[in-house]
Parts: C-alpha cells; sequence; structure tokens
C-alpha cells in the first residue's frame, strides 16, 4: 500500500506509442465535466461544530426520509441542540449525538411520532444499478447521489447504511426517533440496519471528526462519564448561516456519463497497483464522489 | 439506536405462557459450549505494544500466507521492528506500521521476495457457506474461523479485506511485500484489494488503537511530520512472551452447530430491535466470534 505512492502516470510503452493510462477513480473525478455534478441545496447541509474547532458537515436526504428531515431542520433552527454532545461511540459501528434522554421539549415543527420512513416507493427515483450482487436486497444502485437498495417487485427502494450515514436513534418499534438523537456510521456498513431505521443523510466532510473520538467502554460504546462527552458548540442549517460563511458542496450525478465510468471502473480497477480488476464492488465501496464547491 | 440499551429480556406474552427469547447474536455466544470454540494457537499471535501502552492483538493466518506468515515472525524475533511506527492513517481504509522507506536489513530467515500469496487452493479448507450472494467472488464463507471467498470452478479461495484485517504493504507488482510493512483496515471492508494483496491475518484485541489515531493530511493519509509517528514499543509473537504473560485468546468454530446459528441469527436478526430481518448478510458483517481466554 506504501507503495501506491509510487503508482503515478507511468505510461506502459508498447512498441513506440504510449498506451492510454489506465485511469482511477480518481482520475475520473479530476477529468469530469462540471455537468457530471449537482450542487447540494444550501436547505439539506447541516453543519455541525464541536467545541473543539471540528466541523462535520451532512448532506440530508430529503426524499427519502421528508418528517424526519423536516424534524430536524426545525430542531437545528429552535436551538433544540444547544448543550448537545457526543455521548457514544462505538468501535466499527457509529458514533452518536444529541442531548440523550433529555426531557426538553420539542421546538414548533417538530412532529413527535413521525411516521416510519424506512423505505420509500421505487417509483420516482431514477436508479442507476450497481451491477453486481447485494447481500440485503434485490437490486442496489444510485439514485439522485446517493446509494440505496431497491426490490423492484415489491416497489420499495431505500437509503443503505454505508460509511458516513446518518440515521436516527430510536427507541423499540413503534417509536420511530425523532431526530433529536442522531448517529454516523464509522465501520463497516451496518446494512442489518437497513429498513429498521430512519436513514436521514451522510457525512460528507469531517467524518475523521467524530471517527477519531475515544470508544465508550460501556455496553454499545455509551461514555462512562460525562467528561467524557464531546460537546456541540452549535448545529445549524447552512441556509441559516451568514451569506458568506454558507459551505458549498456538489455531489456527482449518479445518471452521468461520467458516473458510470467511475461505477465500472470502482468495480474493475486496472490501474498499475491492481493486478487482478475484481470484477464487482459492493454498493458501499463506490462512494458517490462528493467535493467542495469553490466559489 | 440509543434504546438498544433497552432491549433487554423482555419476554413476549402470549396468554398465560412466555414465549421463547428470540436470540440476539450475542446471546448465541454466550450460551455457547466449550466445543464451539477453539484455541488460537500462541504461537500465530503477534502483540504489538505501543509506545502510548496501546496493546493490538493480531492473528496470523499461515494456512493462507505462509511464507508471509513466517516472514512476519522471523522479523519479530529479528527485532527488525525496533523504531518500527505507525506512519499512515487513512479515514475509512487502512492504518500502516512498520519502518516506512528503510534500508534496514532483513533478519536471517526473511525470505526478500515471497511468492504472491493472494490466493490459496480451495482443497483443503472446510467451508462453511455464507448462504447470500457476494459482489466480489463466485462464493464467499467461513474456513478455520476466517472469512473467505472462493471459486469453486477455478479452485482458489482467499481471506476477505475486512474491518481489523491485516495486510502486507508492497511495491507495485511482481513485489509481493516482505512483511515489514504492515496495515490493519479500519474502514468499510476495501474488497478491491482482495487477490491483491497479501492478507496475513486479523487484528481481534485493540483495533480501537489504531482506528483512532489521527488522520494523516498527506497523499493517501501518511503523516506529514515524522513528529506525528506513533510509535511502536515493541513487536513480539506471544511464543517469545514469558509463559505467565502470554495472551491466549480463541476463536469460534466455524464448522460448528453453534456458528451455524451465529450466522443464520446475523442474517435475520429478529430481536426487538430489529422490525424486519434482512434475509441476508456480508461476509464481513458476520464477525466470527473471538474471545480472550481466562485461564
Amino acid at each position: 500500500m506504501h507503495s501506491m505512492l509510487l503508482v503515478t502516470a507511468a505510461a506502459l510503452l508498447i512498441g513506440a506509442a504510449p498506451a492510454p493510462k489506465l485511469l482511477t477513480p480518481n482520475d475520473i473525478v479530476a477529468q469530469s465535466p462540471a455537468s457530471a455534478w449537482n450542487t447540494i441545496p444550501v436547505d439539506d447541509l447541516m453543519v455541525i461544530d464541536l467545541a473543539n474547532g471540528g466541523r462535520v458537515i451532512v448532506q440530508l436526504a430529503p426524499a427519502f426520509a421528508p418528517v424526519h428531515v423536516a424534524n430536524i431542520k426545525a430542531l437545528a433552527r429552535g436551538k433544540y441542540w444547544d448543550g448537545a454532545t457526543v455521548y457514544r461511540v462505538q468501535d466499527n459501528y457509529v458514533a452518536q449525538w444529541g442531548l440523550n434522554e433529555s426531557d426538553k421539549p420539542w421546538p414548533a415543527g417538530v412532529m413527535a411520532k413521525p411516521p416510519a420512513e424506512y423505505t420509500r416507493p421505487l417509483k420516482g427515483l431514477n436508479i442507476t444499478p450497481l451491477g453486481s450482487p447485494d447481500a440485503y436486497a434485490p437490486g442496489a444502485g444510485f439514485a439522485d447521489g446517493w446509494p440505496v437498495a431497491y426490490n423492484a417487485k415489491a416497489g420499495w427502494a431505500d437509503l443503505t447504511h454505508c460509511y458516513g450515514s446518518v440515521g436516527v436513534g430510536r427507541d423499540l418499534s413503534p417509536d420511530t426517533g425523532t431526530g433529536g438523537e442522531l448517529y454516523a456510521v464509522i465501520g463497516n456498513a451496518p446494512r442489518q440496519l437497513d429498513r429498521v431505521i430512519a436513514l436521514v443523510g451522510r457525512v460528507i466532510d469531517g467524518i475523521d471528526r467524530l471517527s477519531t473520538l475515544p470508544r465508550g467502554t460501556e455496553a454499545l460504546g455509551f461514555y462512562k462519564d460525562k467528561a467524557q462527552y464531546v460537546p456541540i458548540a452549535s448545529i445549524r442549517i447552512a441556509s441559516d448561516m451568514p451569506a458568506g460563511e454558507r459551505p458549498s458542496y456538489e455531489v456527482m450525478d449518479t445518471l452521468s456519463p461520467t458516473f458510470a465510468r467511475y461505477l465500472k471502473i470502482r468495480a474493475n480497477r486496472h490501474d498499475d497497483f491492481y493486478i487482478r480488476p475484481a470484477g464487482g464492488v459492493d454498493v458501499c465501496n463506490v462512494q458517490v464522489p462528493v467535493r467542495k464547491k469553490t466559489a
């Protein structure tokens, strides 16, 4: 792996003419036209500023969990999370934040008992199929920039639990969680949670601010002492921030020819280091490109 | 998820008789007979002591990469790693350690150019099939406690890159790496590396000592300054340690009826929190149980 540093533009020579360079996924991103990208609506960016200066940015997914996402925006705007902390970090699983067992009243606009937004109708989504088998659902692929699983016969689709996915903590069913307690995946894709919990988005920047936190030593990774809780300074929706301070991101259009090429190469790495293309890829290993947008 | 704390032995009542408790994977482990476990040979345990007091324990896999594993034992016994550090930590990917670009001579017994131990013959392995489709190989399952992929027609099997897997850094092929530079997976299973790199084992204890390290800011997660390198005090094979200090672990026998039940429940959680069993599971999400052995 050490060697991957050496894997640069080492063109293979066949006779006198240089062979075409074997592209990496990063090459596809670097060469992509502007038309291959969609700007993420500023109203769908949640900006979490830790008290230690770290910033975590979450892209919300209103097309998949509209009520929970509306709740989350109302919670941010109603200052519900003043005093919130990261209070649970379980290795190879999740980091979780919020007020933890608080009785604080919900701000205006929060639906206390949202519906179970664990799947949505497949209809209305433009799916780019993964092209590889999935262990958890009849189909997997991408829709509007998101990794999804689906069942064409039954007519449902859902976001998949991948590294960075953000979901809603809940009590036992029929509770679905309000959105007040959220977690981000910091380990191997826990797909067994698909269709069991409402996913509301994904961390698109700063995940290392969560993934490097000390693991909690209590059951399920809860911190033993409140002194270990990691304080959150603020949680805001980017559209509420002063214009000059708003972050901006774009996500690759999963219907674009560029993404089709990216997906193909993700499943068939043949650049210098990869002596043998896999011929397949897991939906969570594709990692739809997201990047900061420069003004 | 917060709620999972509440999921205890809440027996459902049907009429007057309590229904059988719906078992979790942890319940299966807790109830397992001693016959369901195999002790890991003490000669296959690599003990990495960080200078900060953290300990990481790796189970080596001589049945899959015999020459690389023999090299690793010779490197440990020849004190090759005196002065080694963790010098690369890439989020959602790997933590890597060794001497990084050193010209230090190999100790006696190290084969400088080992064969490409990226697969092994399927023959000779007793496979427990996963029972779910795999995106990267025609078959996936478990052999002698390890997650594996295989191709029955072509006759090969290989260890899969899962969270905690330990592999050998190498330069461009035909180099296969000696074993002097090793990495552990600290993110979503990077299965695209299967059959491209020699896997030599897995972290069975203390992975959080690697997964919580600060991420490197250079390309591929290398630390920018040597001052950021995380010093390693010693790397030893457990059989070389004084008898009273040797750690001891056991791994669930993947041919046992207990493992069959564990695997089935991993694919079909139906305890209280899981309102909907997945009906499938990824090979890296099964997590063959490993535990410290108490004398």
